[in-house]
């Protein structure tokens, strides 16, 4: 058997989530059905980097599984996106892992984007991919509130109350707010996240943007350690894992 | 009355295009349905500067319609957006016409983007919004053959058969072509387009790109003022309608 890594893009909006469900199809059952073709209709396990949750996007999702050695990487991708049709789920790349290497475990970074479009009119092209809010924000301002966010903090203010992470410690690494004509984009990046902790950001940070919060009250709701402090949860639909990054080996 | 100039947004994918049409759904008739509501329940008629065909997106189309004077520019965008839910069409900026002004007449600049996804994995996050071709494209020497059909020409060879403009004559302004990362975007800036014009552009230069076709065999298909010579029509999802622009008033 080979153990491959594949990086993959996704349409978030038809799926429960990457993670299987009994309530409908999620990306990694597709992933794995797709695979069976290639292990002698047996789905292979997968292991993914960011379990991203229902309506979340990707174009840099990294999962792994073991295929029988038979095939090449060309091979493993073009079948594995043969099968996958229709779904909108696609390999960009499959290459071998490295010895010991794991998809979730090996990560050392994290990136994800979320976009706001901050128009009066709703989203046409870009409806399912944008969180739509009409009224201006000011994108400098949340900026600022989001330097607030960066470094080793408790997170616990902007952790899902299902989050099954046994430290609600983590290190944020970046946290950038931009203006881009009508979008506003925010990027984060860290080790890892807790669950929702991205959108728990973003929605907090939207009441910066509109004037509802000054911009030192981001630092008070951190410092409270209390889910009900922060914002609520920004929609999914804004929100796409851009890449996974590990190591260089050797 | 007041005569509205329109900018508007819209995907392409549902719609049998621009004009109304027995078949299916136009947005014009999205627009004309919607803009009833603020007219008395008649649909006013429009005038639109690009007609643009089945399956063609816009983000920069401007239509023109005539509604009574007493609705403001943003209670007709917003009224307008409210009344074309959930249909992909939006209003981005409503502005009464200047004296004299005509949406289709006035234009003195089309604007296009056709967007290539070059790359081996089919499109998952922008399927319906790119044309892919998985086989590597040479960008460098589709721009060099897209300078052959700069400036004032007989596009014959370009023109699909249904065309119905009086003359084959066209001034192209720019037809650039550009990769970045896995897509190849292409622009095109005319006064005025031939139908079809800029699909079967994009379908010759794809001809060189792939290697089928030397550079110079884009003049001769120019020069032979025959539809036969040149390439096939790109499908209409990587097209998008980018700008129109119009004199400065006074």
């Amino acid at each position: 058997m080979i153990l491959w890594a594949l990086r993959l893009e996704y349409d978030g909006a038809p799926f429960v989530g990457w993670q299987r469900q009994a309530t409908g199809l999620s990306v990694q059952e597709v992933l794995e059905t797709a695979a069976a073709a290639l292990n002698d209709g047996i789905p292979p396990a997968s292991i993914v980097a960011g379990r991203t949750d229902a309506g979340v996007h990707a174009f840099g999702q990294v999962a792994q599984l073991a295929l029988p050695a038979r095939h090449d990487a060309r091979a493993v991708r073009d079948a594995l996106n043969f099968h996958m049709k229709p779904h909108p789920v696609v390999v960009l790349h499959a290459a071998p892992a490295p010895p010991g290497w794991n998809a979730r475990f090996s990560a050392i970074r994290r990136s994800y984007r979320y976009v706001i479009l901050n128009r009066a009119a709703r989203p046409a092209l870009q409806a399912g991919r944008v969180w739509h809010i009409p009224q201006p924000l000011d994108a400098e301002a949340m900026a600022a509130a989001a330097r607030h966010l960066l470094g080793r903090h408790d997170f616990t203010s902007f952790r899902a109350a299902a989050c099954q992470a046994a430290s609600p410690l983590r290190t944020l690494d970046r946290l950038s707010v931009r203006r881009g004509g009508e979008a506003i984009v925010i990027v984060a990046e860290a080790r890892s996240f807790l669950h929702h902790q991205v959108r728990n950001m973003v929605g907090t940070l939207r009441l910066v943007g509109d004037g509802s919060w000054p911009i030192g009250r981001v630092a008070e709701a951190l410092a409270a350690r209390d889910r009900a402090a922060a914002g609520p949860t920004a929609p999914a639909e804004g929100l796409f894992l851009t890449r996974v990054a590990y190591p260089e080996p050797g």
